[in-house]
């Protein structure tokens, strides 16, 4: 690697890319291949950008910013018209081919070796003998997926699902229409596209895709532009917010407290966009009341009952070896998880990963036992 | 003022006492008497301790902490049986006599022009006379109290209730038969007594109690040891922690996440405590939702109204010199707020004061105009 050719096509001083090593910019040589990562944004890098040994570089996926009320916010952004497509809920992921080798990075840039598995599984290497340049962005969805296990997507495992296509060095998008015909053309699941709309109409025509996801327990959409030139946004749905608020309450102790906040936010004004009927508005407090109570009562009282607090997630792999390598990325990763032993099951073996979640254990623990808060 | 006099006597050593003025320690002119003020809790100062000229110490009313779980908290912090207090809905005040002048100083220590006025008002000088180190803490509330307005107590205007005495120069408090004692002799008000339970029975009270003061739209309880050697404790009823919380959510954005946060958790210790029938729970859901989302809806379609988001508060005075040194002290406090013209009332003046919530007010306007998040 040549930090003056790398820095140079980030276009920063090599002098600057010298100072940020071992601070902002990680090395890792574990799994292969060797790469440096960017852990936070600098100098309009993004951060998870990861460059490899042959100075290849990928950038960070961006980060998409959120609309709180629809309507405005498609008036304000977009000019003609709008594309629509579903944002699912998983794992973010930009998969690409080095040395050979199909990798699967995270958000952050780590190679995940177990979203590697599912990579190199569901994506024909083909498309890296014919476009060995090629990044592909997609979520990583299912039950079986150890960050966000969900069940709600057609899958017992984890699949992926591509939703924009870049390339190395590039640090832009190649857009809906190419993105999709890439999927047709190598056989990849893609995202939903629900369609393009025109300014006026979008946020009456999101609304109802909206309503119709969250009764399906699926998250929300990416509102793009048809023309690739602006940048998306992102809106999700009721019960998605509430999904979310569930789960985190079951661990209440363990999460940021912006988190809870920016969800109570974000169904305030959309029930305010949609003017509600005041029906609808008292069964939208129930469910964001029962969101954060529910759990948290479950939590409690299983803690009562003697039961440890431990967040259970589940893997499938093909390869015995990827639950050893996702069991040291884990660690790596600063996660305290205890591994089950795999079970043979269709498919592959099933590992049962147990995450302890310390401090909402403590804490709890702490106020049966009386103490004070 | 003698600053060794007064740092022997706060148990600090006068060169750490010179190195915390104008940093811990902060000076004051205004309003009358001159006062050093302890901005922060410091080697065992709580924070809200004042000095006065004559080397005469005011220590900060001390934190009183919380109970999560009635039960158990009452069981491992008291040993002989619990005296319970209602606990009201305003804000602290510590009165006493410096200089042959009444002052009630804020829980921060400052004088506060109206909440003097009011104590004046209300407070017998004779108790002075007769004891003239003492202190009398209490609470004053009513629909007229401009930090925290409560139409709940019986009085238009603001009242105090005297819930505990110390005396100058002493950190400790002289226990709730005194204090009851005291505030008859005197004929002040005190906080309500609701009794003395045991160690075993009390919880269960308490439980009627909290739910009894929280269908009047009542706070909660403090609950002392009847020999005074413990610390206090407190619990609040669900109706509190929610109107709370309606009343943050209307000023979402200009609140700490914590504020939000530590309330939802209550409810949930709560719920789980009194191991409610499942519409018990549903009803505390419906009711959580509803205190968060309903006031943002307010605030949220006022904006759209094109109303600015204000926060109006009232005060009646007797003296309108009263209303402009609360406006000077606000001003200090560095609170932003307009006063209206003073109305003539039966008792006084009557001061309608806008205070300006600019962060919510901004961030509700750029959300509405279709900025992102």
């Amino acid at each position: 690697m040549s930090l003056g050719a790398v820095a140079e096509r980030l276009g920063i001083s090599a002098e600057r890319m010298e100072r940020m090593l071992g601070r902002v910019v990680r090395s890792s040589d574990w799994p292969a291949p060797r790469l440096l990562r960017f852990d936070k944004a600098v100098s309009g890098i993004e951060a998870g950008t990861v460059v490899f040994d042959r100075d290849e570089i990928v950038y960070g996926y961006p980060k998409i910013r959120r609309a709180m009320m629809l309507e405005p916010a498609i008036r304000r952004h977009f000019s003609d018209g709008v594309l629509v497509e579903e944002k699912m809920n998983g794992h973010n992921v930009r998969v690409a081919n080095v040395g050979g080798e199909t990798v699967a990075l995270t958000r952050g840039g780590f190679i995940c070796p177990y979203s590697t598995e599912v990579a190199r599984d569901q994506i024909s290497p083909e498309i890296f003998a014919d476009h060995p340049e090629i990044v592909l962005c997609g979520e990583m969805v299912g039950p079986k997926n150890p960050y966000v296990p969900k069940e709600v997507y057609p899958t017992e495992s984890m699949d992926f699902y591509l939703f924009d296509v870049s390339r190395k060095g590039a640090r832009e998008m190649e857009g809906s229409p190419a993105t999709h015909a890439l999927a047709e053309e190598y056989g990849m699941r893609s995202v939903r596209l629900f369609g393009e709309f025109g300014i006026e109409g979008a946020a009456a025509e999101i609304e109802e895709i909206i309503k119709d996801l969250g009764a399906q327990g699926r998250e929300g959409v990416v509102i793009k532009d048809p023309a690739n030139l602006l940048s998306p946004i992102k809106y999700t749905s009721s019960e998605s917010n509430c999904r979310d608020l569930e789960f985190a309450f079951r661990y209440y102790n363990d999460y940021g407290l912006d988190f809870f906040f920016s969800r109570v936010v974000r169904e305030g004004f959309q029930a305010v966009e949609w003017s509600e009927a005041e029906d609808e508005f008292q069964e939208r407090c129930l469910r964001l009341g029962r969101s954060m109570l529910s759990s948290m009562r479950e939590t409690v009282e299983a803690k009562m009952a003697g039961e440890p607090i431990v967040q259970e997630v589940e893997i499938l792999v093909r390869d015995l070896q990827t639950a050893k390598d996702f069991e040291e990325h884990l660690r790596r990763m600063g996660v305290r998880a205890a591994f089950d032993p795999p079970r043979v099951s269709p498919g592959g073996h099933l590992v049962k990963i147990k995450r302890l979640v310390m401090s909402t254990n403590d804490k709890t623990e702490s106020v049966i036992e009386g103490h004070l808060w």
